[in-house]
C-alpha cells in the first residue's frame, strides 16, 4: 500500500522518469490557510544541486494544486499536489537495464513485478517521490503549531563533523551514509497506543518509508541496551511530567510523555556509488564490471533532514487527529 | 488500535491483573492442524522463573480455544486464544499507586485515559500480554513452512557473553538490556512496498510493539552510516538473486531479496529495577525515595527472542498472503 | 474481514456450536460506566423462545467481560466480551451434512473453506453471533447520550399486522420474512463522507452483515424513484437545518442533516423452514428431499430490532468519534 | 475517508468546478495491457448530452495518465488518472449561495466543513467525480476476464417503458427517479466474508457512494420480506452450485455462491429540479422561492448504468484479489 494514516490520511503515486510524482492528502481539516508559496521552503531545502556532494539533477519541484483548496483554504476534501518532471535522462538507465545495480531495487522489482516494473531512474522507489512526501509534510507541519520539529545530520561517513565526512567520500570518489537526528519539542502527551501503534511503532514504519534508512533508534536506543534500568530510567519531576533525563526519548509505554521526542535513523551510503563495481548481467548470466550513470548525490544523508521532518509532521498530525488534539474545522 | 494486519489479522487484549489475555487472529488460512499443543514449546520458552534474572511469577500460560479451531483444523474463521490470569498479586501495585514508576507507563495511561486505566502490573502495557504474541506467532509459523526465524540473545548489559552480563546485573542489583538478533532463511522474494509497507516498516512497527524495544537495524543498520557505498553494496551473484555479502539484511527498496532477512533490536534496562530510585509523588507534588515492588525480570530480553520470532512470523504471513505466496486453504 | 470501524473498532468471533461467541471491542474512550447488567436488557431483547415464532433453543446470554474493565469503567484498552455456548445440540447437524441446506451458507462456506468450516449450527454464520454485537452495541448506546435508536417491525410476511402475517406461516407450516424499520433522533449534523464512507455505505455495510437481511432503503428510498424532484426534495425550514418533510431520511450527500435518521430493511424469510424441501446431496450427488432438523425461528425479523439497533449504534458512535462529537476519555 | 478498497484501493479527488477530477488505483496487478483508448467507451457512456433528460454540460474527459502505466502496461504501482475541468459556469452558483439549494449537500457540508467548502457545482459531491470512478472501473473491468457486469435502467419515474417516463418528467418540468438493475455472470464461488465484509455489504458500501442511490436490494430483496422460506429458498440442482431459482441473487450467508449476482438500486429524482422550489436563505433567515441555475440532468439513473458497472467492478476486483482469484501478475 502506497497510502499511510487513519485519519489524516496520504497516498503517495509517481516514478523518476514518469509524467509526475505527486500525494493526495485526506482527512485534512478544513479551513487551513495554504497556498503554493507554503510549501516551496521546504521543498527548496531537499533539492539537489545546491551544495557539493548532491545530485545535479535540478528540478523545479513547483507543487501544482489539483484539488482540495478553494479560496485559499483546505476544504476538508482531498488535497492533490502534482510535481512535474521535466529533467529526465533515461536513455542512462535504459543502457545499464540489465545489470541490476548492487544495493538498489532494480533486481527485486524486476522479480515482484514480472518484468513490468518501471525501471528508469529507479522508478517509483525513487527518491524523487520524497518531493511529494516533503509537500504533505509542509501541510503537516502548519496543522502543528507550536510543535515544532527540527532534524539534523549528526554524521556523515562516520564524522560527526560533516564537511570532513563528505570530503572523505569525495576523496575516494566513493558515496557515504549519515546519522540524522529529530527532535520535537512542544509535544503534547498521550499520543500512541501500546500495541502496534505505539508511537515508536508508528514513526518506525514512517520512517523506514524513506529510501536508504536502514535504522532507528529513540532516546538512548541502543546505548540503553548496555545501560542499567537505575541509569536508563528518566524520574518524573513535576506534574507535568517533566523528566530529569531522557533516556526515554520522549516515549513510555508506546506514548508520548510530553518531553521532546528523540530519535536517529541511520542512512546508508548511496547504492548509486561513482565506483567501478561487480555485478550480474541477467542477459548474459555473468559477472562483469560497471558503473553506475546517472545523476546520484553522494550523500542521500544530505538533502534527508526535511523529509525525515516531513515525515514525523505526518505521523503526529493523524495521531493528534485520532487522539483529537487537533480539530477538524481550523478557525 | 490494538489490532495489527491486512488479510492475516490479529487484535490482541487483555491486562496483566485482569481476567485473562488473549488475542483473536482473524484471515487465518483454513485447513491448517493446530492444537494447544502446538503452542505450548514456544509459550515454554517465553515463560519467567525458568533462569536465573527472570520473574518468579508462574501462570499456567495454557492456550484456550474459544473459536475458529473445528476437527483439530482452522476453519478459516476468527481463532480467539484466551489466557487466564490466576497468578496475581494486584495488591504490590495499589500500594505504589501514586509514585508514577520511572521508565514505565503508570503516568501517561494515567493522562491519556483520565485515571481510569488498569494500573495493576501495567495493566494491557504488561509483557504478559506478549504470551498472546507468542501463541499468534506458533500458528503463524506453522503457516511457514521451510522458511525458519531464529531470534536470540546476541548481547546483555554491554557483554557478548550473556551470563556476564546478567551476573554484572545480579551483582549491581539493577537490572539491564540487551540485543536480540533475528535471523530468517528461505526467506521469499518480492515481500514489502517501497511506500509505507516496506518490510523494513512493517517488521519495525511490529516490533515496536514489544514492550522495552527502543531501536532496530537491518543488516548493518547504524554501521551502514560509517560505510562507503562500494563496501555496502551487496553484488549479485546469481540469478536467484543471491548476495556475496548481506549488507541489506536481505531487504533492498524495502522489499526482500531472498537472502536471510537479518535485523537487530535494542532492548532497554527492565524498568522495575530493584534499585531504590526517586520519582514524584502525584498526590504530595513532591519527589521522594521509593522501591518497585512486584515481581520482575531483571533483564526483559532474556524472555525476547521468541517474541521477537512470533512477532516476526505474524508480519511474514500477513505479507505472504498478500503476495499469494500462502493460499488461503491449506491442504 | 471480521473487523468494522476505525476509532470504535470491534472484531466479533465464534461458532453457533462451538465454544463460545464474543467480541472485542478496541478504541471505547475510557471512562464510561458499564457493567454486565447494562447489557441484559438488549441481550434479553434478542432472545428466542420468548414469543411464538422464535427458536426454542434457549441460552443463558451471560456476557462476561475479559477485558477492558477495571472498577467498573471502561479504561480504554480492548474490552472483549465471551458468551459461552452450552445449549447446543450438534447431532441434529451431523445427519444432514451432506445435504446443502437452502438458502443456507452450507455450500459456499464448504467451496470457501475447502470443507473445513464448522458446519454445525451454521457456525460462523448463524445469527448466534448477533448475541455479541447486541452486547457492543449496548456499549455503544450508552456513549450516545441523548440519540436515540428505535427499531421495530413494520411488516411480516406481506402483513402490517405482524401477528396475522406471522399466524400466516404457522398455518402454512412455512417461515417468512419481513421489515425492520430504525429511526434515530436527536441525530448530530455532520456524520459521514461523499465517497465510500457516506452514511448510508457504513450503515448499509453493517447492516448486511446481520444475517438474512437482503435489501436496504433510506427514507423514501425505492419509492424516491417514483417520485418528482419536487416532491422529494425536503426543504430547509429553519438555521438548525429543520426540513418540513424527511424524503432524504436524513442524510444528503452521504452526510447526516440533523433531522432524524430513517431507513428499512428487509430480511428474507427464514432459511430454515419446516417445509419439505428438494436439494442436492453431495454425496450422492443425486437431489433429494428433506426436512431441515435443529431449532429455529419461523420468522427471524421478531428478534432483529435490538440487532439493528445495536448495529446502528456501532455505526454512529464510530463516526462520531471521527468527528470528534464524542471525547476520548468520558467525564 | 474518500479510499476504498483492501488490496486493489482507489481513493477519488477532486471537485465539479476545481482544477480537476481523478483517482489514484493502488494495487492493481503488473503487466495488465492499458491505454487511455480502452477507458473512453465506458467514459462516453458516461456523457451528458448525449441524449435528452441529460445535462448539456460537455466535458471532454479525457484521461490523462499521471503515474503507474509504462510501455503501456500496469507497473504496480499507484496508477493515477486525472480529468481536467474546463467547461465550468461557476458564476451559476455564486449567485445562489446562500439558499442551500433543497436535497443538496450545500447545507450539510457548510456545517460539516465550516464554511470552506468548495460550493462550485457542488463540489466534490458533485456527480462530475463519477468521470474517475468509471475510469478506473473500466481498468477493473480488465482484470475480470470473462466475468460479465451489465447494468440496465429497468425503470424511470415509476414507468418501466424508459422513454414514458422520462417523457413523464419532461412535460411535469420536474426531475425523476430511477432504478438500476445490475447482473454479474460468471461470478466465481467464494467472495465476501459473513460480517462487515459480506459481498452484500461491501458491494452496498461501493453503492452508497455514488450520488442519488438510496437503496439497494439483492435478489428478490424487498419482496423477499414478503415471501415463505419454501418459495425463497434457492434449491442447489448440481456440484457447481446452480440452484434452480435465483431469490438470492447469487449471494448466500454473505458470499458469493457462483450464481448470477442480482442487485438493483433506487436513484432519486434529480435534486436540480427546473421547477421553482421554496427553502431557507441563510442570510435573510427567511424561506423565499427560487429556482435552481445551472446545468443538470432530469434524471440521473440515465447515465448510472456505466457507473454501477464501474463501482461493481471495483469491489469484484479487490475482493477477487483477496481470494486470490486473480494474481498479482498478469501475463
Amino acid at each position: 500500500m502506497n497510502s499511510f494514516g487513519k485519519i489524516f490520511r496520504v497516498a503517495i503515486f509517481g516514478e523518476s522518469h514518469g509524467e509526475s510524482v505527486g500525494i493526495v492528502i485526506d482527512g485534512c481539516p478544513a479551513g487551513l490557510l495554504i497556498n503554493e508559496n507554503d510549501l516551496l521552503p521546504d521543498l527548496e531545502r531537499r533539492k539537489g544541486g545546491k551544495q557539493k556532494g548532491t545530485t545535479p539533477r535540478q528540478e523545479a519541484d513547483y507543487p501544482f494544486f489539483k484539488s482540495g483548496i478553494f479560496n485559499g483554504k483546505t476544504t476538508g476534501f482531498p488535497i492533490t499536489i502534482l510535481f512535474e518532471n521535466n529533467n529526465t535522462r533515461s536513455e542512462d538507465y535504459q543502457k545499464q537495464r540489465s545489470i541490476p545495480r548492487p544495493g538498489h531495487a532494480d533486481w527485486v522489482a524486476h522479480q515482484k513485478f514480472g518484468g513490468n516494473e518501471d525501471y528508469r531512474g529507479g522508478g517509483h522507489f525513487s527518491a524523487r517521490l520524497t518531493t511529494a512526501l516533503v509537500a504533505a509534510g509542509a501541510i503537516a507541519k502548519k496543522l502543528l503549531n507550536n510543535i515544532s520539529i527540527t532534524a539534523n545530520i549528526t554524521e556523515v561517513g562516520g564524522e560527526t563533523d560533516i564537511e570532513k565526512g563528505l570530503q572523505k567520500a569525495i576523496d575516494a570518489k566513493d558515496s557515504v551514509g549519515g546519522i540524522i537526528e529529530c527532535i520535537v519539542t512542544n509535544m503534547p502527551v498521550g499520543l500512541g497506543e501500546p500495541y502496534f501503534d505505539s508511537l515508536e511503532s508508528v514513526l518506525a514504519q514512517m520512517m523506514f518509508s524513506i529510501p536508504a534508512v536502514k535504522g532507528i533508534e529513540f532516546g538512548s536506543g541502543f546505548k540503553a541496551a548496555k545501560m542499567f534500568g537505575s541509569k536508563h530510567n528518566d524520574a518524573i519531576e513535576n506534574m507535568q511530567g517533566k523528566t530529569a533525563t531522557n533516556h526515554a526519548g520522549g516515549i513510555v509505554g508506546g506514548i508520548s510523555n510530553g518531553n521532546n521526542l528523540v530519535f536517529r535513523i541511520a542512512i546508508k551510503p548511496t547504492s548509486s556509488t561513482p565506483k567501478e563495481q561487480t555485478s550480474l548481467n541477467w542477459d548474459t548470466e555473468q559477472m562483469e564490471n560497471f558503473s553506475v550513470k546517472g545523476r546520484h548525490d553522494l550523500c542521500v544523508a544530505l538533502r534527508a533532514p526535511v523529509i525525515v521532518e516531513a515525515a514525523t509532521a505526518l505521523v503526529l498530525v493523524d495521531m493528534m487527529l485520532q487522539q483529537q488534539f487537533i480539530g477538524r474545522i481550523i478557525k
